[in-house]
């Protein structure tokens, strides 16, 4: 039961939870269903209006907990009228009672609502390879949808917290043609993976009427940017999932293709929001003191750049570095040099908190550390990497590696 | 100064230095030349007698060390009359002055024993960035040269250390035909990269009569068992290097193709050295508390089944695990499903400690975690993972991840 102890929010936490505005069409209730954990609620339900559409991106992990592979298959129709979401318990390496779980959740939640099987979506976050009390959460769905209101947003984005230290959420509005459209976020998620718990989970649900078939590559280019572009510790869960749902109740003109102009302004709020909720994850990184911000540039693609990139945000030598609050350029070298993507040796420029470290492949003459050293010390670092050899640019975000890491991964299950 | 310190030697340390004989045709010698470190030998000489061949492997980063790029180039003749070798820097990312530091000391030992310049080889591990005070070197060949004696070994290995807490050395014999041949190796290396230190080292010496074309595949592929088989924290250095060199002083028959079937004890007893070498490098990993094996089998094939060990051996949240003693078989599973290698999550099987805990997807029924935790209390940790897609196996050596690493990493260089 983790939660019984006194959780103390990451000192990179927002000030508070946004004001999240209504998304018509949807409406939102949690319970305290004690699945692990007591006093807090531990599941949480969406009802969508009808006409919602989904789109997905669903992790690649050959070992893809139940209710991955569940809504692998639903997302295939598009469509979606429910989303399910309990902490606690990952329903993850169950065989197969964990897919007879999802199985009777599925079952139970698409006839009370009075809609299709796959129009319900599910979702487990927590411990791996410990059978799921299904009954636990199939009992609370009535209850649960007696008490759907469409401003819960705070309440459901604590409810599907395992690490957390606190609930992640986050709102933009964009307009297609004369239309505003709103678009909502939350997310969970203190780690890449979280420990033993699986893990990263963000829902975003807009008014939007566009089909899964626009939805789907939108979201793909957005999750990209965001959610593929951190790391806490390069662990990639069992249950990583992030669904987009569009109510459709915004009366704008039919979108037939993503590629629609219309869609630039929804494109770059929908950018903005998952990067938002991506970086709130990092902020409650495991152990994190400090946001760090890599830049690549120079690489020989924008896929080249990513890969620089992840490999000096996942090096737990530079990460330990930024701990120890220790300006250590050489680390970095190494760590673009393990990348496997060209760079050029001589032509590698690193710069920290906007000050040039290196030129000519060795440090600057005359460099003086003194500011390098005053920008460790704060919570946000920046590191800018320019390889030397193209155009491709990425950005990618990460925290430290610190003690309180281990303290919470060594002692998590036990 | 961070050897100012007392250094305690690690928990998995073996018992003390091995006895390891004198293998004709290689002397030996080290010095305290003040690098980095005071009070301690910091350069240590070899010299071979004429007739020495080599081979090498050497770091694939892209940002290699000035002396890498020597040994590559001096490797194309395979012949060898000198090493030297300096802790305390690693004349990493130092540009066209560390170029020159190396021609320079290339130059003076070359000169003084009479060679050419390409029959010398040099490796530095140390800081990175630093520029390489040479002429500390190079002012001390000539009385390393007077005082070279062929028993120094445990003076040579003590030289070569940086965060390293004991000298590396092994051992063993074989036979080509009827003709008893030495094989010694020394090492340094405490993290398959060490901080901001660059890194693991390792040279092997032997009296066997083998040409540089015989050597070099030799090399590799016990190579590929050992050194390429362990990780302390996936970080790979800018200086890697392990050199191979054969006296030739042995009287055996000629060996013209490594794949003679003559050579098979030879083979045997060099795999045999290295593994041993890179263990004793994994039992000194920084902050290590506990010596993990990873046995993975039921792989598409052993590249794939050491892709999935190395996953296995880097992933954060397994080597937390095992460093909180705790018998988290899910954070394997999730490990396994990251490696990006066919495995079947219904036939997945994992062991700790000999015995089994998954079946068919799941955990077993009546799973008894009582001895595998009493297993993970031990100071050897042994995993046995097999993915139930065909033959495939590989056995990959790491350390638990502790406080110490963090204590050692974040604070190394200020």
């Amino acid at each position: 039961m983790p939660m019984e102890k006194e959780v103390v929010a990451s000192p990179l936490a927002p000030p508070g939870f946004p004001k999240l505005p209504e998304v018509s069409g949807v409406r939102l209730a949690s319970a305290a269903c004690g699945l692990r954990y007591s006093g807090r609620d531990d599941v949480m339900m969406t009802e969508f209006d009808r006409g919602t559409t989904v789109a997905g991106v669903l992790t690649r992990s050959l070992t893809a907990a139940a209710p991955v592979e569940w809504c692998r298959e639903a997302l295939g129709k598009g469509r979606a009228r429910a989303l399910v979401v309990n902490a606690g318990n990952a329903n993850a390496f169950t065989g197969r009672a964990g897919t007879k779980s999802v199985e009777r959740s599925i079952g139970v939640a698409a006839k009370l609502i009075g809609c299709a099987r796959r129009e319900v979506f599910v979702a487990s976050t927590g411990v791996i390879g410990e059978p799921l009390p299904d009954e636990k959460i199939t009992d609370a769905l009535a209850g649960l949808r007696r008490s759907l209101t469409p401003s819960a947003w705070d309440r459901a984005a604590g409810a599907i917290m395992t690490t957390d230290t606190f609930a992640k959420a986050a709102t933009r509005t964009a307009r297609i043609g004369d239309t505003e459209i709103v678009i909502n976020g939350i997310a969970k998620g203190s780690g890449m993976i979280a420990p033993d718990m699986a893990t990263m989970l963000a829902f975003v649900f807009t008014d939007a009427a566009l089909p899964a078939s626009v939805l789907q590559p939108l979201l793909e280019a957005a999750n990209r940017r965001s959610f593929n572009s951190i790391t806490v510790d390069g662990d990639t869960s069992t249950s990583d999932t992030v669904l987009l749902f569009a109510t459709g109740k915004a009366r704008h003109a039919k979108i037939p293709s993503h590629r629609d102009s219309a869609l630039r302004g929804f494109r770059a709020a929908l950018e903005s929001l998952m990067v938002d909720l991506a970086q709130q994850i990092i902020r409650d990184g495991e152990g994190a003191e400090k946001f760090v911000t890599i830049s690549v540039t120079g690489a020989a693609s924008s896929r080249a750049a990513r890969v620089i990139g992840l490999a000096v945000a996942n090096s737990p030598l530079v990460k330990t570095a930024i701990a120890g609050e220790d300006a250590n350029w050489g680390r970095i070298v190494m760590a673009v040099g393990k990348a496997g993507e060209r760079a050029d040796r001589d032509r590698l420029r690193i710069a920290i908190g906007g000050f040039p470290i290196t030129e000519d492949g060795r440090v600057r003459p005359g460099y003086d550390e003194t500011p390098v050293a005053e920008h460790m010390k704060g919570r946000e670092i920046a590191i800018e990497i320019d390889v030397g050899v193209g155009n491709g640019r990425w950005t990618v975000w990460t925290c430290d590696l610190t003690h309180g890491y281990i303290n919470i991964n060594a002692d998590y299950r036990s």
